[in-house]
């Protein structure tokens, strides 16, 4: 076939015409065409403060990478937590279909699905290596999907905290009894086992965090990891005794979508959301894992921060009293129940595994 | 603007002409229209045998995945290794043009890029999470494209095995000497580093190890991890010894693509390639996770395989030669010498943070 540079610059002009004539206002059957022509203007509403590095960066990240792979038939206004609506309505926005997506974590919305916790991350649980096989692999996210379906949501992993630090503490933990009173920053599940165990934890929000430890109104605080404890100083605010983490081992963040947004959007936008998140999965964890190490090295190097360890008897302590709050409130929640049974039988098979592979070859490692 | 369903049955027809109209033949310009009309119809060659599970899976669902974003756009044939031209020749018909793209692994080349070795796996390395990091946010994958650049191969990151095993023994391994004179097939900078600490290394191609393992035509054979192992019947082939693994502890599988080729797409479908490959990433590597412990909870609790450790002298030993094995090719090849320096400063602050986040967790975990 001939054709002529007026010819194609016709049918140019004539796919210029229809595109603009199937705008955003044309409900578009699931055909190539239409596919092409609609244009979806959305908004992402997420749990993190403005600018947020890593986390509202890799959700601002997500939405620009859906705009380039959809050639701007997605448009996703990312908006940080109180810039649109409350961090912690998130879910209940999307659910309602005020905005079509959020960003968070399954753990803030605890008090409405208990359940959802193990979506997001358990005490003594999961790291992300064990939680992308569960959710991609192993039924999990069919589990999670299910269980927020009552709540017209979609889920779906976008991001990972990887292991997160156990805390800045200001006195040195010697044994359980040095637990007793201490008044620690420790939210969600990580705060309820702390209690048992007998400490004191405290609710603050995070621009809080630094001027109570240095006050001692608290003797002890959680944040994340090496990066973000650094740039909120609280090398600087604590006596520098650094602990390793047990309550959020691999915190895995979720992309939530309104169903009925869900449904309305062709093959070729759902195919290219799903694999925006798992691309953005792994994006972020890296880029959490190259940051925390970079920060690390700054902390011990000039900052003289140091590390210690929680001896054995307060690590076995917090393990027994992280099986007693689960399976407290498995016994009175069977929903709870349900996705704690397929979370443990999951996990014993995973513990199995990284006891040849990861766990064998990290002890190789540096003996 | 109102809108007839004649109007729009007559804009879909005429779209559908234009579409037929810019097919695979015209040479589109970047713009819109022009990336919604142009079909790619490509072929990518693969290392992996017809059916290969997880490896060769994982290439065709990267292909269907891309297809489905693009609706359609871009279809990618993928041919199995001999199925179009021989395995190993993967990188040469991506380099020349003859298709554009390979799925593999970038120590398949170590006989023309002896240094392409640490965009893979090497000896005593990082595990997937280090090597995600250092490919996406510490740089790697820069030097890995700038490693590629003459040969007109663009490359990314598609899958990772995990940390795999050290692999079956017909005999206990007690000490060094335990391995002289040991026949085992293990290829690569493994079968290097075994040669120097006085073990024996055979080739041979993955169809004859269990005949030549049963027949004890060799001593011990690696392979890969408890799934694929066990569909090659290993555990029944060898007196049941399993050792975990330190040759290949997260080998990285690559998405390599023709320069030309890539510089031929729009954004658009640039950007499709990018996510969907790492996407397929976290996807490969969490499917391997999942099948791996599910076949080795089988294969202690059915087949009677037994665990071993490397005693701590072997190990040692190996990773002194695994050492002398990089120092001497960096010795000669200043290429070489560049990726390892830039490898080894990444790896020792992940080594840092590892020893305090997932090392010092999973120690916790199982003590």
């Amino acid at each position: 076939m001939v054709k002529s540079a007026l010819m194609r610059s016709l049918m140019v002009s004539l796919a210029a015409l229809l595109l603009t004539a199937c705008g955003p206002e044309d409900e578009a059957g699931p055909g190539a065409v239409a596919s092409s022509g609609k244009t979806y203007n959305w908004k992402m509403v997420t749990t993190w403060p403005p600018g947020f590095p890593v986390l509202q960066e890799g959700a601002e990240r997500f939405a620009e990478n859906v705009r380039a792979m959809s050639n701007g038939r997605i448009n996703i206004k990312v908006y940080a937590g109180g810039e649109l609506i409350p961090a912690l309505q998130t879910f209940d926005a999307v659910s309602q279909g005020t905005v079509e997506m959020g960003h968070g974590s399954a753990y803030y919305w605890a008090g409405k699905v208990p359940e959802a916790q193990f979506f997001s991350t358990v005490p003594f649980g999961m790291t992300p290596r064990g939680m992308n096989a569960w959710l991609y692999h192993g039924g999990g996210l069919e589990l999670w999907r299910e269980i927020y379906e009552p709540f017209h949501v979609v889920p779906f992993p976008l991001g990972n905290t990887g292991v997160q630090m156990g805390g800045w503490f200001n006195k040195e933990i010697n044994s359980v009894d040095d637990l007793q009173g201490l008044k620690m920053r420790i939210p969600g599940l990580g705060g309820k086992v702390f209690a048992k165990a007998g400490g004191n934890p405290v609710l603050l929000a995070g621009s809080e965090v630094y001027t109570a430890l240095e006050r001692n109104t608290i003797d002890a605080t959680e944040w994340i990891g090496p990066y973000h404890d650094q740039r909120l100083g609280l090398y600087r605010a604590a006596k520098h005794y650094y602990y390793p983490g047990w309550h959020e081992p691999g915190t895995v963040l979720e992309l939530t979508v309104n169903k009925r947004a869900w449904d309305s959007l062709p093959a070729d936008l759902k195919a290219i959301i799903s694999h925006a998140a798992e691309s953005e999965n792994v994006l972020m964890l890296s880029e959490m894992e190259q940051k925390n190490l970079t920060a690390l090295k700054e902390l011990q190097a000039r900052d003289g921060v140091e590390i210690k360890r929680f001896p054995d008897d307060v690590l076995t302590k917090l393990q027994a009293m992280t099986e007693e709050t689960l399976s407290e409130e498995a016994a009175v929640n069977p929903a709870f129940k349900r996705v704690y049974d397929a979370y443990q039988a999951f996990r014993q098979q995973d513990d199995a595994w990284t006891a040849i592979s990861e766990r064998a070859y990290l002890g190789i490692e540096q003996p």
